[in-house]
């Protein structure tokens, strides 16, 4: 077994703190790297609170993980020692139902196996994630990572970046489409730089008016202050498409109200608690609301081979971990532009 | 001015009774037609009583609405002295909106004249529905209705018909989907004729196990019943599209479960309390959970034609219009097969 040392969380009640505990060997097709940088995603706090669900504990959390490979399995072919490399949400998946052989691993019907907070494919092994300096994860489930980009700021890409890439991409948002962002934080901030990258005309939707000026430097063509009536019913059957990042309670027959007929709401975010939908917030105009996880593989493959030839990567703060503690209160009152980074020699 | 008869509600607590009204004169563009056969639908009885919204009395209802033109303006084109024709949820719209000039009436952004409780296009002249003996409208919101199909059973296509026909056009649902359609009424019943005919493989969700033996009369390829867990549960994750008729209350959730991958549950139905949808539901499985109203005018006629030529009518109980009161507590409690259709006759 190898040696590993981590950030973890020993309850749902206690903090992050220092946790040495154990890793596979690098079995045959596996990589095994030194994690250099690790993003702070919103679910990370969601989840060693126990909020979604109970958790397994103690939790390392972190599925935005880029670092160097140090070692590889005798049959590994994708990856050398030296690699940049990226690890998402995803570390396994059962490769045989029918979404696992279409590229849909995020989908999988028996059951994939999370970064962190999640089991091995034996359904008994803990897995544990990012915050970690080093990790081993079958080949399959690793990712190639650009040298043409800054690799911190690449790490979001994993979960912040796919999570907003693959939904725009299903639906086909682009040239000619007005797309709302709801939210500007981790995801929305991303949603916003894919969006006006595939050509669509993007209005941010923000309680805060204060993020208007940052809004405009993503990109984003039009800014709406969500709490001020007038300015929001104005926007009332525009949209042809919504991207709803906010996992905060929010009314999303509201935001129904801004779709034109045939219009698609895709929600990212996960609220705490059930969205009350009214019949006719849909019924009235042929609305659909839609959620979309993740992405697959060969997408987020995709994606971030799109990031490195479009120069696309997260807005960033880096952190030390063992400031991660203030880092989730910041990261509770949206004071982060727009994503937190850890560097992992900090550890 | 024509002197009309129908039966109305003059109050939201008082039963439907005759009462005597004034229709326009026959204008440049109208159609004037006997009316012989006037469906009901659950909505008659939803806005009668206030349920979805605070409507205009005295209120006549009826948008099922069929008979044999009596008079017709002087620039009518389309329709002469005799011809069979029908009447469904729309006697006009603005005319000028997109969705009007793509043949959406029923989402004019400006409003449509509904048949009943609802106004002209002067949006103050109430509108008077098909419970009557008579019926002016102009001629653009007339259907022509083929010779060929009985045509008291043709009468709930103009609601239950295009309400059904419309979503599973515009998903493109057929060959090669497996298709759920939530409740075996009005709405449900034409659903499982329409989806059978357009080659999906079609199951019934239903409460009640005594509609089994209707259920495949009418088609369908298989039935559950959705009170039995284990049933249900067996049905988890295999459906392309769920067609969802039903406006009692019910959890949205559970049926969410049921579909694939990519799976779109279709509202059609319009329960009087807002839905609680948990995010994980539609975020696991891209999931889309999406409504539809009724049809356009052109997609409303093409219905018709298509059930003129594959033979689809609705079926029915004849009900004699003093029966309306009692007829409204039988379809209350489902104990309907599948339609009641008022004789005009016995006005």
């Amino acid at each position: 077994m190898i040696q590993a040392k981590a950030y973890a969380a020993q309850t749902p009640e206690s903090d992050l703190a220092p946790w040495n505990f154990e890793r596979r060997d690098v079995g045959n097709h596996d990589v095994q790297f030194d994690i250099l940088y690790c993003g702070v995603c919103h679910s990370d706090l969601h989840q060693i609170k126990n909020e979604w669900f109970p958790g397994i504990f103690p939790m390392v959390p972190g599925h935005e993980i880029v670092g160097k490979v140090s070692k590889v399995g005798p049959h590994v072919k994708k990856y050398k020692v030296g690699d940049l490399v990226g690890v998402g949400c995803l570390v396994d998946s059962c490769r045989s139902c029918d979404n696992c052989k279409d590229g849909l691993e995020q989908y999988c019907t028996n059951g994939h196996s999370q970064t962190y907070n999640g089991t091995e494919q034996d359904h008994k092994t803990p897995t544990y994630g990012g915050y970690s300096n080093t990790i081993v994860v079958n080949e399959d489930f690793v990712l190639k990572i650009s040298e043409k980009l800054n690799l911190a700021a690449v790490a979001p890409l994993l979960c912040a970046g796919i999570t907003t890439y693959s939904p725009l991409k299903y639906w086909k948002v682009g040239k000619g489409h007005k797309l709302a962002v709801v939210g500007l934080g981790g995801l929305g901030h991303m949603a916003v730089k894919f969006g006006v990258s595939f050509g669509a005309e993007v209005t941010v939707l923000s309680t805060s008016a204060a993020k208007e000026a940052d809004a405009k430097a993503l990109g984003a063509h039009h800014f709406v202050v969500t709490k001020d009536e007038a300015q929001f019913k104005a926007q009332m059957g525009t949209f042809d498409f919504i991207l709803d990042t906010v996992s905060a309670k929010h009314d999303i027959n509201d935001y129904l109200g801004l779709l034109k007929t045939n219009g698609v709401m895709i929600c990212v975010g996960v609220p705490s608690e059930p969205s009350p939908i009214a019949a006719f917030s849909i019924i009235g105009g042929r609305k659909s609301l839609a959620g979309s996880s993740i992405g697959g593989l060969p997408e987020t493959q995709e994606m971030l081979d799109y990031c490195a030839e479009h120069n696309i990567v997260s807005d960033i703060e880096i952190i030390d971990i063992r400031d991660i503690t203030p880092s989730y209160e910041r990261m509770i009152k949206g004071d982060v532009k727009y994503r937190f980074v850890i560097d992992m020699a900090t550890l």
